[in-house]
């Protein structure tokens, strides 16, 4: 028994209070409109429009907290405050260097009507490409400290949509293949969402500047309600906060098409800008490394006859990557601690001490004569734990002898991350959990004090923290190429169409492309064209980008390998041309300080022809179209070396036709004349 | 990167053990066989087959440990041991009186194959009409105290089938109205959900003996895989548990269509017999109360000038209740406490003191003056922690006073629940979490003692329980009529067609049909005609019916009132002569201790005529048919009294046809001659 009726009646709210007219706050072009409200239990909700059209319906608000009332009914929607906010901002590497931060703010107080009254700030961001709202807690008496139970934030769609998502909560974190469903057959989603709706809309609901708080997760409760589900902590609350403090930016992208998602820069303006200061020490860069013989089990990462990191291999990869115009050369298995059940255990690494076949002194130094940098490898199996007891000898070695940047892993199954928690114990925890968000902000800390850069694989998901952090350089979180050397299946024709409207909305990806020995222990191998492999540099966006394929792969194709070798990793300018999400994509890149462009476009299994007008080129000039094209006979399944390499000059009136192959893309240079 | 095929040779797991054959055990009948194996990565899973169709796919099992390693992967199916059982057994009251309980049973060890090397016992029963199956953890080194975090137990559905549900997790626990969707589109649910298959086969997923651990939900991960789901615990564990235990039964009835789903007595099979002896002490019973013009606003539970709980409408009640041979009379609002913000707090009651105007020892000596008792009511706000504390005084009071029977309720929103735990402190739990589990099951024992029966409101689910614990007599646990009384929306005529093949199917509920009165709060009134009010005494089974209308449309109307007069509460047989989930159901059952049958016929909105041949009456034997039909111009929205009462004389060789008006019903009383 007992309603929302009889709760209204008994706790005898002031109705006045919650019959208040909603707030609204628009976006600069006025074409989305946030509306604030309560509903008749005194909930607070939020709705979206966008052109007069619903986006999301009417969505719930609020908190459920450990051992003390929810903050969820009985609270009045008070106080609304708006500001505007208007500038450009340059990123220091980036898929475009300047950047616009033009958005509505709407400020208002939740004000719990009834005992014990507490309040909470809500603000929304409203800008031309979507939405960011989060809480934010005062210091306030009953309430210092904040241990949050459940966020009950939803997101329910207003209309019929299809969506693009994988499964929350499972075996090994991110790395999934992506399900395609109508909103009503979501499960348990990870974020990035995406969504299309029936007029074409795109939408991607994700996160922004998640610190020292619970990755979320959403569950659809039914229909097309969709709810935040935390990630869990060490015990019953899933965030442990002192006030005040504020939670991550919750985040809806909208846009006229799929392209528009990509280009959108949403997710890095609601993070805070920069606070390394200056950050020229991180370096954009293409790198090689042993690393897919392991891959391919042809090597081990242990140590043993067939150990990869030993000194004469590592030699033989700083000399391909100074003769190719390579920046760094990463090394995995490196260390002691390779020999044992080291998934989702760890203790036993040790991040100082080499196996004794490879001489890290030696090899930097050896690196460094040869204008190269070895790219450093702490696999953490997510004893975060075990992994901060040596961080910071670990990165002072690193530092001392010149490595750069380090490639971090967190191999273990969920919830199988092990941290020290509050008592001193260690505790299991989850990959995207409060104390391996904490974790992670230290690691990158600790490693921008030594001018380190990190890319972290099985992280935690990225929501634009290289704002602030620019030494966070990319990260994995998601299925990557390794999927096409043993995955079982590996990755289809469709995957890498898929991360980009998806797992790339969120941020870089470390996806390792570039692969020509096409037969692998998967079972189709890797599933494109080489002309593919090659418009993969342009398409999936890192500022570092590895060479990954085995060196004698490279230098028996030195015609595809020229592409590998010129295409930059850091960017002026950005543009999508065409796009579906899971479909085909393509993107054009203007390189950062200098005025060649670069083209990369993908597709599924299906072939296709796009069209491609070269508007983006600067008009009255001349360029030499580098073409790297699927060549007549190319199919991803038994053709994948069938490519075209040619030269055609163009200009920005011409709209070139793009023949992609079954699993194929094609790959251009445009060279300024 | 790192996955299965890494953990494998990383591992060096014993590949011969879980490249084991397959463990097999099939029902009594032969029809369904249940098969343990294990996944390429050492998961152990087990799949359904009935005729030779799969019915669930491969599923996966195992538990999500705090702070120690998943017991998951790397685990072998051994030692399996068989056995087979039969018997059957009385049932003190009940829906019939024989049950049998015949199955064939597979007891394996799931063992570790790695560090550190723990073992469990899973069990599974397989009947005619279903599975039950349970994890036995026994006592062992390292697993002293068993804390989980999550148990992994999956059912995926092996083909399409349109699911009947209610979301899990939100504000008031089990009161929701049925989605009926395809598995692909079930959210997070509650249990029992229904399946219809492809085939008409009927599924229902569930769990049976619910002790000392946490209610289980349904989380979908994707397409038809879905994931047990446990209710959360006070801190991160869902479960604490000293070993050895036992897990509750994890349930899958099967039947051949939706009324073999109503007939199974699985659950009840899986539970423990009774362990509280003679229990002639519970006596199922009719009755009324001081409750719906409460629900109408009329009266208050509160104090005041329209206080419901006064001697001069309870003497009334009582002496309505001897007139018209009802046993019980249930008051609400009797105790101190109503008066202030009681929704979810409860701190306020007392479950010993009255309200001046209420005097307990003086009406209970007046009800059994008149040979009939008063319901007690123990309205705790979720608040275990401040019941416990009282109870046993509660109990003792009401036992002095006479009073055979309690009504509880637990009132508040989801999480709000509070308990003592094990730091004596006030913590805020779920009501399907493990300590409510305790709570109810202490409530159960201690009324036990005092003879005193449980009906529980805002309950945890049923399991079965009441074969052990035979006074804990019914429950709610769903929309009761209530909602008609309040409800926006109120319940659908589809409701109570929707209850009988979902919620029904855990046990009894006490539901409070027979209102007559039609106008209420909620917009469509009560949603049925007044013969549909008669035949859900019969659809809906509880050992205890109430009469819930006013008294005055009882007096008013004595042609239909005959009906819940006559209608008995206790069975010695049930039988569904046809039924579709949320559809229509025509039910009969034989009244215990004498030979006359009840017919009891519901359809939703539409009307329908249904065939009920009368093979169900003894062969050979002359009955008068006591008829309750919806007339010819009856209708749930406008002409809800249209009923027509008639009589005929029938034999077993007869068939009656039902004719349904939209939103309507039959009742009939088959009086042996």
């Amino acid at each position: 028994m007992l309603i929302r009726l009889f709760a209204l009646t008994v706790l005898s709210l002031p109705l006045t209070a919650l019959a208040a007219p909603p707030v609204r706050v628009s976006s600069p072009d006025g074409r989305i409109v946030v509306e604030l409200d309560s509903d008749p239990d005194g909930r607070p909700t939020y709705a979206v429009q966008r052109d007069g059209k619903p986006l999301l319906a009417p969505s719930r608000l609020g908190f459920l907290l450990v051992d003390t009332p929810k903050l969820d009914r009985a609270i009045a929607v008070t106080a609304p405050r708006t500001r505007s906010f208007d500038e450009t901002w340059e990123q220091p590497w980036g898929e475009r260097r300047r950047i616009r931060n033009h958005y509505n703010e709407l400020r208002v107080t939740l004000a719990e009507n009834a005992k014990p009254r507490r309040h909470l700030d809500l603000v929304f961001r409203v800008y031309d490409d979507g939405l960011g709202f989060r809480y934010e807690f005062p210091r306030q008496e009953g309430l210092p400290t904040v241990r949050i139970r459940e966020e009950l934030t939803e997101f329910t769609l207003a209309g019929d949509a299809t969506a693009w998502w994988i499964p929350a909560g499972e075996w090994n974190r991110e790395e999934y293949l992506y399900h395609r469903t109508p909103v009503e057959a979501v499960g348990d989603a990870q974020t990035p969402i995406t969504f299309r709706l029936a007029d074409g809309t795109h939408l991607s609901i994700h996160e922004a500047a998640l610190v020292d708080y619970s990755g979320m997760n959403l569950t659809r409760v039914e229909g097309r309600r969709l709810k935040a589900s935390l990630t869990p902590g060490i015990d019953g609350a899933k965030v442990t906060r002192e006030a005040p403090f504020n939670t991550p930016w919750r985040t809806v992208q909208i846009a006229d098409d799929a392209g528009g998602l990509v280009t959108s820069s949403l997710i890095l303006n609601l993070n805070e800008p920069n606070v390394l200061g200056d950050v020229s020490w991180v370096k954009p860069m293409k790198y090689v490394g042993v690393w897919w013989e392991m891959h391919l089990d042809t090597k081990t990462w242990a140590s043993g006859p067939r150990h990869g990191a030993t000194n004469e291999n590592v030699m033989k990869h700083i000399d391909f990557a100074a003769k190719n115009g390579f920046g760094g050369v990463l090394v995995e298995g490196w260390n002691v601690g390779w020999d044992g059940d080291w998934f989702g255990n760890g203790e036993d690494f040790s991040f100082t001490r080499s196996y004794p076949d490879f001489d890290l002194e030696k090899l930097s130094a050896y690196a460094k004569s040869k204008g190269v940098v070895l790219i450093g490898h702490h696999e953490t199996s997510a004893n975060a734990a075990h992994y901060e007891s040596q961080m910071g000898a670990a990165f002072d070695l690193y530092q001392r002898v010149g490595v750069p940047a380090v490639k971090t892993g967190y191999v273990s199954d969920a919830g199988q991350a092990k941290v020290i928690g509050a008592d001193g114990k260690v505790h299991y925890v989850w990959h995207e959990g409060q104390d391996l968000a904490r974790h992670h902000l230290k690691v990158v800390t600790e490693a921008a004090r030594r001018h380190i850069a990190i890319n972290a694989h099985e992280p935690i998901k990225d929501t634009g923290l290289r704002r602030t952090y620019p030494n966070w350089i990319s990260r994995e979180g998601a299925r990557g190429m390794e999927y096409n050397a043993w995955g079982n299946p590996g990755n289809p024709p469709e995957h890498e169409a898929m991360l980009v409207f998806t797992r790339l909305l969120a941020g870089p990806m470390d996806f390792t492309p570039g692969v020509f020995g096409m037969k692998t222990r998967a079972p189709d191998g890797v599933a494109t064209t080489w002309a593919k492999q090659l418009a993969l540099y342009v398409v999936i966006y890192s500022p570092i980008q590895m060479a990954a394929d085995l060196l004698e792969n490279y230098e028996a194709n030195p015609g595809p390998f020229q592409f590998i070798k010129d295409v930059p990793v850091d960017w002026e300018e950005t543009r999508v041309l065409n796009g579906e999400v899971g479909d085909y994509v393509t993107l054009v890149r203007k390189e950062r300080g200098g005025d060649n462009w670069y083209l990369g476009a993908i597709t599924d299994e299906e072939p296709r022809t796009l069209k491609a007008p070269l508007s983006f080129l600067d008009p009255g000039r001349r360029y030499t179209a580098q073409i790297y094209r699927d060549g007549p006979m190319a199919d991803w399944k038994d053709r994948r070396e069938d490519i075209v390499i040619e030269e055609r000059e163009v200009g920005s009136t011409d709209t070139l036709e793009l023949k992609l192959a079954p699993g194929g893309g094609q790959a251009i240079r445009f060279v300024a004349r």
